[in-house]
């Protein structure tokens, strides 16, 4: 990543990365295809005609990777070295706006007896609003400078956000992670974190008091204290005013994390399409998140994967239309509806551009990838090909 | 390794990893075939065909391995990280049962003059019954609290083992490397050494007293000085519990260093076979060696060589019959007839799981694993492939 961001310059040239969430799939037992080799895509196959095909790995062989780490790859982040902690990937979920210096953690409201003991970790799993109507209530307190951020987030979900100087992470959950026990105190791993366990503690001690009437809902747990990561921003890296267009908040979330500016769209490709026209002279590199094909796989349904793909296919013109100079179409994992579930296996992967040195794949499908002159990719060089082909990076040494 | 161990977990299904020795080779000019594409193996192209294939390089392109490096990787061991000192494999290749902090020298009887000077490093290659008789003669000291052992290897050849508490390895050898000359003092390299190094040289002082008798064997030589490697167990990495099938010592000692469990069996496949049938219930995890592709190759007997492989093939359906959820054959390297000797080439690799996502692969062979759906990837993968195919793994990341 240094020696991109030392050899990256600034171009008019411009780049488009989709990203079909979960796009990746397993052969059907009757057909021998794949969702993506049962889909018709008359236009992606036209793309690969012309372009240049590859599998990438999200992390490395054999690793399933969940969202954040599929999509940091993505970026050009080593998934690895840039892990992003629970309770940050909470509030990035729920499209809370971080800022650099934050901890977060996920919480739960839970179920306690008059001795203090747990007698159910999910307090019955409350109604959305009446999470909602309890995140208000314990929300907004400061204690020792620190502003303690309470946010709802599904049944009995929240995420609670410690704003202030001197805060590390590295502290253990209050959650014991069974009932019958008392909440643990916010132990500091470390001497850095003793400030915020001190704060944690303190903000338990008076959610318990405010939560006292309450019941089921009549404490909080917290576990995965992380703090925001703080990873140099794609401009920095690339050069690149970066845009994102994604429906879904974790996905903005991800995006907002590596510096790029989210554009407001709507509820389904058509208005990703039209959010990427409107915007299309404003940035140099748009990442355009779907997560229909993910939904489908994750729901084992093999036939509305193949409809998804589809769907994307038919929309593509619109974007083919703008002419990005690179146009890059792969996935953050794989999510076979044979598995119900993400995968470890690799990503197809496209690249079109003037400059690709198209190879002989034709068609777009897990089985020819394989015969890609990308070869096997980690996804951390999908950023590197994708600004060489836009011919944003100079030359390495003399 | 550090990221599989936190995602790895127990279950009861099972991986077979049969490593056929030195599996690579190169075309026969006049077929234009290598031993791999001359043999007749259905039952391998049957796997193939169903499974995902691919080009393994056991420690990186253009190295060629020696057996530990090369099976170290196949066990998921950094080869280069986790390299194994002379003298602790010598250890290992004789069977003999290290214990952590011991260290392990290679040796020589050799020949020294009434000056003390070195005349034969190799003492006229004495008989290997003769060695194990001045072995004896010198074995079971006890220098300051440290056992000395001294087991026999072959003609000349005998290994020295230092047990006890403080001893550092880092130590040069006593061997000159050439006649006309005195052994050398062992040295201590770091301060560490010092106690290896004083009890060493007094070893060697004991020593030619013992066989001031015994001309051509009148002296020791030592050299390669190293340490038990202490390698982190394939159990607490992947949560397996493994097992060892292989004739030769130096196979189980190398598996019993990963923390394998080592299974009695006989000396040919088919002993190999039936010990695995014997043990398939008890453990999860299967290295199975085999030895006589690579004591073809070695001998550069390509048509030999050939058969092995036949062989092979012909009893494997005694394993299929098992069922193991993942089946992965590959070799620790190439040993192609040509070269009669290791070689840097790739090993063919073929991993057979319902999980596969098979490729169009339909023979196992050199030129066909080049278009295997693997890809071309380093040794190391193999295990987390195997073990993410087994359902063993959960997602990295959330």
């Amino acid at each position: 990543m240094n020696l991109v961001k030392d050899i990256a310059i600034p171009s008019p040239s411009k780049i488009v990365l989709l990203v079909i969430d979960g796009l990746g799939g397993l052969p059907d037992s009757q057909s021998g295809k794949t969702e993506l080799e049962t889909a018709r895509h008359t236009n992606m196959d036209e793309l690969v005609t012309k372009g240049i095909c590859g599998l990438v790995d999200p992390v490395a062989p054999g690793i399933t990777p969940g969202s954040a780490p599929g999509h940091l790859a993505l970026f050009g982040y080593d998934p690895i070295e840039c892990a992003i902690g629970r309770g940050i990937l909470e509030a990035v979920g729920i499209g809370f706006a971080l800022q650099p210096g934050d901890v977060a953690a996920r919480g739960n409201f839970c179920t306690i007896d008059d001795k203090g003991l747990i007698t159910d970790r999910r307090a019955g799993r409350i109604a959305t609003e009446k999470c909602v109507e309890l995140a208000k209530l314990l929300d907004e307190r400061t204690i020792e400078n620190v502003k303690v951020i309470v946010r709802p987030v599904k049944e009995h979900r929240l995420v609670t956000i410690f704003r202030g100087e001197g805060l590390e992470a590295d502290a253990g959950d209050s959650d014991p992670q069974q009932t019958g026990m008392a909440p643990k105190p916010v132990m500091a791993l470390n001497p850095g974190a003793e400030k915020l366990a001190r704060v944690a503690n303190i903000f338990l001690m008076q959610a318990k008091l405010l939560l006292a009437d309450h019941h089921p809902a009549n404490m909080v747990l917290l576990r995965g204290f992380s703090k925001h990561p703080h990873l140099p921003s794609m401009s920095e890296i690339y050069k690149l005013k970066p845009a994102a267009i994604a429906v879904y908040p974790m996905y903005r979330g991800l995006a907002s994390l590596a510096g790029m500016e989210i554009l407001e769209t709507g509820v389904n490709i058509e208005d990703e399409f039209a959010t990427l026209e409107q915007n299309f002279n404003k940035c140099d590199f748009f990442f355009i998140h779907i997560k229909a094909t993910d939904a489908a796989g994750e729901d084992a349904d093999f036939a509305r994967k193949v409809r998804a793909i589809e769907q994307i296919d038919r929309a593509l013109p619109r974007l083919i239309k703008l002419k990005p100079d690179v146009l890059v179409i792969t996935g953050d994992h794989s999510t076979p509806a044979l598995l119900g579930g993400h995968s470890w296996h690799p990503v197809p992967m496209l690249l079109n551009s003037k400059w690709c040195r198209s190879d002989r794949v034709m068609r777009f499908g897990e089985s020819d990838c394989i015969h890609g002159g990308l070869g096997r990719i980690p996804a951390t060089s999908i950023m590197p090909l994708a600004m060489a082909n836009a011919l944003k990076l100079t030359k390495y040494g003399a």
